[in-house]
């Protein structure tokens, strides 16, 4: 199968053309539109002319062999016609049909497979089905079934989307400039995972835009965003399915298994990728990016605005999205107030008056001065460009950017309107020019200025860009005990305490020697989880007496209350000493393998939900950085006058954890080791859980 | 002072009237496109006419009476010219002028006393100085400094604003319509208190909007925000200082009292203000309560939208803004089923499919059924809403929602584009007269979705009303012994442990059986805070021998770590059972008065800042939601097996601790009780700090 054949194809013939609203009529405009004559023939049994332009009746009277062939007929007709399309050359199709597996009936998943052998057996790379086509914007190859506004679109944003109505939409809104829009369907042939990679292998695409319901092949979903990450080119994506109920939408949908959603989020902090909320989002984000000459060096930012509101309405939106303002060094408060009048007082972000605004030279400086302090990654200029141009402080400050712009030092510059409206094509373009994006209003521009910032804050070789995909096998479920839990995890470098497994009374007594005092006894089986529950956990025992007398209660509690259980014997432990609760624990999605959580333990995971997820394998700095992102950091840097904990330690046992698990990922379920104790040196796990698959 | 004579005058004269572009041009440009001839004068000593109308060259030519003068001229001449007017019977003046306490300067602050004298002497409403002034939209009055497009802005939205430039903004912005719009610039006489006095006063405005960096006369501010609250107009409110920086942008633009934020949060509970975070969210919020006809009955939503993309969006919008979506009812989706295509699975939020939006006939029955699903309060319909119609689906949606909108059943309505645009002009008014807003891009529509959602819960008579303002007393500080302390909070029904204080080894032995074993001895003094730290607490003592040797100890070690403490001896107190460990804290801010504080105690409110804030005095329902609102509850309810603690008895307290708060306004500082302990049945406090001021 060659993509290139689909999306960028030399000749194409649509099928179905017709002059009608709809998505024969609609194709033919836009191809009309937006093809060079001799690219593209229309076909339909019933005409001669569709728009002024010869129709054929049938594909085979088409007079040369085609690349592509554009499906606007119902699905009773579409594998005859990819037949058809075949034998004149064709090597992909685009069909728009829908009544496929999206209906969830057993014919439409029958008619779905049946298409997908077809594809395969021709060896036809197909868009589709229940898609609206696709336009190549560098080539001018447009196979789209819906009609938007005639203008020029051609730019350096790729996107593909699960949904062919937001990919409408993107295409209406007048800021956007594509280099591909892709609207995948059902993704049965060519999939999200394909056309991802063609994006990042694409040299006219800056910026990759997707809408994601959910993954079908994770491998070449991953070695599309590994690809993007090692390249550094921007991967911006809306999947829905945050919420249950967005989930169950998003299921039905296009028929997407949309994993679990957290395990989403953690795949995107390994390689980079900027999630965003919604389509406006999505499209500024990857405006933004596209439109930007370079992206800043530091992920610290400075405004400017006119007026003591909008200043204050930026440090505030700031503060909200995390986009860190650092204070102005001396020299440039100095400098600045040397420009500002006398009533305005520096500080980031600047109030820098309206007055400035009308002075193309003082604006200028003020934009250099604000761009050399060293704290500066990137400037927002704050200021609501209309659609209808009322005040002329654009006409001097678009001058003052073009100048700024065009130096070598200068420093990304952005624009942030404070209210919603269609900005000024005339300045819109002009400042696209020297690279500034006008952002959306300021809530949506904060939260990309803060996209931004997470983009330059990763660092691909700071994390380990594996993923290990669990093989499909059906084990037989059930879980270890808590000793043999122990020796498999304990294997990994992870310290446990000195524990014997006793089988009789005397065998615990002989291991008091081997482990020491103070003592806990627990049963060990692989059936009672809530030991001490039902009093098979006995602590601080100091004596032969007591270890006789625990190993007999022990014994006879678990066979009271679980008289099925299997019992391998009584655990005899070395009982530590508590330290800072936390856990790890692991989960192994059955799409992208294990998933790796920290936390402090009990309430703080239970109720705060205070947690880091990661993808296994992690390396250290990913390990580093999930600890440190916890609210509850606090408590293991010394909180009231305690010593720090060894935070180091911890930061290893989820690594070599994350090891474990990928190790394992064919046969682990889930790992649960609860209670780690962390010390001011090292650490020492109490409890570990070894669920099989 | 007559603030009518100020925003509702019959006659106003300009001053400094000119045709230049500036203040005196584009007021004068204002007054000529916005009001009635024979309203109003022009003067300039230096010009016979202004813009082909008749100019005088001083106040005292005008053949008549004025109530309001229009400054347009520097602050030399704004004492002068006031004189003057007052003379002509002007009781009301606009002052743009700056230069006043708002650059900090000594002259500048003297300007400003100088001006509020003379205002007071001469029975002056002024508006300003440093201000943009107003337009009364509903009399036809323009005061206004700035020019914006000519257009129709007759409302019903009321807007204060201590920033002109977003006034500016606001007017801009196509979607506006107002009642007044006022820029109230440093407001030395008439405060925004005041205005918004007016606005909750004025039967023209519906909805009030106001930009907000600090209040100066707490007591009238609370006054209108009580009456707004109880009438039930909604109060929009932008105020910055969020943030650090923000706080101290607020302080310097206006020279305004900018206090803790967290206490405006607060504040605005207590009254039902809904608090936005840009400009953008607080003209749409307040023009959506506008144009709806009216309210939700119950705050829990459902949306429709034309593809699955879109209903993914707003399903995990819905999520991470807290607007609720509740699962259709049988008889609902029954009825959706049989208007859907087959292909579409009904949902709450619905994808009704692009096929309905086509059909005038199908989607008002789609509405209908939807409307009149119990669970559900308002209806979105996500449609992106463009400037230049392509889709014509909008005909038919408009068309049907006309009918819908209709009926009297109907509920309420709103449309939710995901695409920034400037909308339709023709259909936003349509939908408009309909009651239908168009709401801005999808993450804003969320959050204003849920600014309704607040707006309709608030129900004003579950809270009290009140806020007890501390007087003006500079106490001497310092603290009372916790022995004290204890005296009073107990006075207010929070139980403590049995306590006496001892001054003698002897009495601590007399004490014991007053208060009975196991006993907690600690140090009495207003000087030792961290008591346990140096030794001053010693806890379960069992026996006389012990108590003797704690009473010993206790105070050596006081006397060796605080050698100038005041003692007033050791308190013998039974030790009870420790609980869930909460506490309840006061800060009495000097503006609003005490605030008070729940959490859980320990890291909970240290690490993870899990509390809820209030202004005293609460009600029980009131100190129910803070305790509810805690993350924390769920710990509360019955965690892990446990019985429920007795949230009843802590809200009581919270209620008692909120009473003596109000009672000692005027001598307290703070008040921090922590811990108290939780019990199945009952509470017990047993540390208590009262600050003195």
């Amino acid at each position: 199968m060659d993509i290139k054949k689909l999306l960028s194809p030399d000749r194409i013939a649509v099928i179905g053309a017709s002059e009608k609203d709809g998505f024969g009529g609609d194709t033919c405009r836009n191809v009309i539109t937006y093809m060079k004559e001799g690219s593209y023939y229309f076909v339909n049994p019933k005409r001669d002319m569709v728009l002024g332009e010869k129709c054929y009746h049938s594909i085979d009277e088409i007079p040369e062999n085609i690349d592509l062939v554009v499906l606007c007929t119902p699905k009773s007709t579409v594998e005859g016609l990819i037949k058809k399309a075949s034998i004149k050359g064709a090597k992909a199709a685009v069909v728009y049909a829908s009544g496929y597996s999206e209906v969830g009936t057993k014919e439409g998943k029958e008619a779905e497979e049946s298409l997908i052998n077809l594809c395969k057996e021709l060896d036809i790379a197909l868009m589709g089905p229940n898609c609206a086509g696709y336009v190549n914007f560098i080539k001018g190859v447009s196979s789209f079934a819906f009609i938007s506004e005639e203008r020029d679109r051609k730019g350096a944003v790729g996107i593909v989307s699960q949904s062919g109505q937001l990919i409408l939409s993107m295409m209406d809104n007048p800021k956007m400039k594509f280099s591909h829009a892709i609207s995948s369907g059902n993704s049965i042939v060519c999939k999200m995972e394909d056309y991802l990679d063609f994006l990042v292998d694409d040299e006219d695409t800056k910026v990759i835009a997707m809408f994601l319901e959910g993954v079908k092949d994770t491998e070449h979903f991953i070695k599309g965003l590994k690809k993007a990450a090692i390249k550094g080119k921007p991967v911006v994506v809306l999947k829905t399915g945050r919420s249950e109920k967005g989930q169950k939408i998003a299921a039905s949908h296009t028929g997407s298994l949309s994993g679990a959603d957290k395990v989403y989020d953690a795949l995107f902090k390994k390689f980079g990728v900027i999630r965003v909320d919604d389509l406006e989002e999505l499209m500024s984000t990857a405006m933004a990016m596209a439109v930007l000459k370079k992206m800043p060096q530091i992920p610290n930012f400075a405004a400017m605005s006119l007026s003591g509101g909008e200043t204050g309405i930026c440090a505030d939106l700031g503060e909200l999205h995390g986009v860190k303002f650092m204070d102005f060094s001396c020299e440039t408060l100095e400098k600045l107030n040397e420009l500002l009048p006398s009533y305005a007082t520096p500080n980031n972000p600047l109030d820098m008056t309206a007055t400035l605004s009308y002075d193309v030279e003082k604006f200028a400086m003020a934009l250099e001065t604000v761009m050399s302090d060293p704290s500066v990654g990137l400037v927002a200029v704050g200021y609501t460009l209309l659609q209808e141009i009322a005040d002329p402080a654009i006409h001097y400050m678009a001058k003052s950017m073009e100048i700024v712009c065009a130096k070598p030092e200068s420093k990304p510059l952005v624009m942030i309107p404070f209210a919603e409206n269609t900005r000024n094509d005339e300045y819109r373009e002009k400042l696209a020019k020297i690279g500034v994006p006008v952002l959306p209003t300021s809530n949506y521009a904060f939260k990309i200025l803060r996209n931004i910032a997470d983009f330059v804050s990763y660092d691909p070789s700071k994390h380990d860009l594996k993923v290990e995909i669990p093989n499909e096998i059906e084990g037989s479920g059930g879980v270890l005990t808590e000793s043999e839990s122990k020796e498999i995890v304990g294997k990994y470098g992870i310290p446990f305490p000195k524990c014997v497994v006793a089988k009789s009374e005397e065998e615990a007594v002989k291991a008091i020697e081997e482990v020491g005092y103070p003592i806990v006894a627990k049963i060990d089986s692989p059936d009672i989880l809530h030991k001490s529950d039902i009093g098979c956990v006995k602590l601080n025992l100091n004596s032969e007496t007591e270890v006789r007398s625990a190993y007999n209660h022990i014994i006879r509690n678990a066979k009271e209350h679980c008289p099925d259980a299997r019992i391998s014997g009584v655990q005899i432990n070395n009982m530590v000493d508590s330290g800072i609760e936390m856990i790890i624990g692991v989960n192994n999605d059955p799409q992208f393998g294990p998933c790796i959580l920290c936390g402090l333990g009990g309430v703080f995971v239970e109720v705060f939900k205070d947690t880091a997820i990661r993808i296994a394998p992690v390396s250290y700095d990913e390990a580093y950085e999930m600890v440190t992102s916890l609210k509850g950091i606090k408590l293991l840097e010394g909180y009231r006058g305690n010593k720090p904990a060894d935070i180091g330690a911890y930061v290893e046992a989820i690594v070599n954890v994350s090891r474990l698990a990928c190790e394992h990922k064919d046969t682990m379920k889930e790992l649960d080791i609860n209670p780690i104790f962390l010390y001011e040196k090292g650490i020492c796990a109490v409890d570990a859980l070894f669920v099989k698959k």
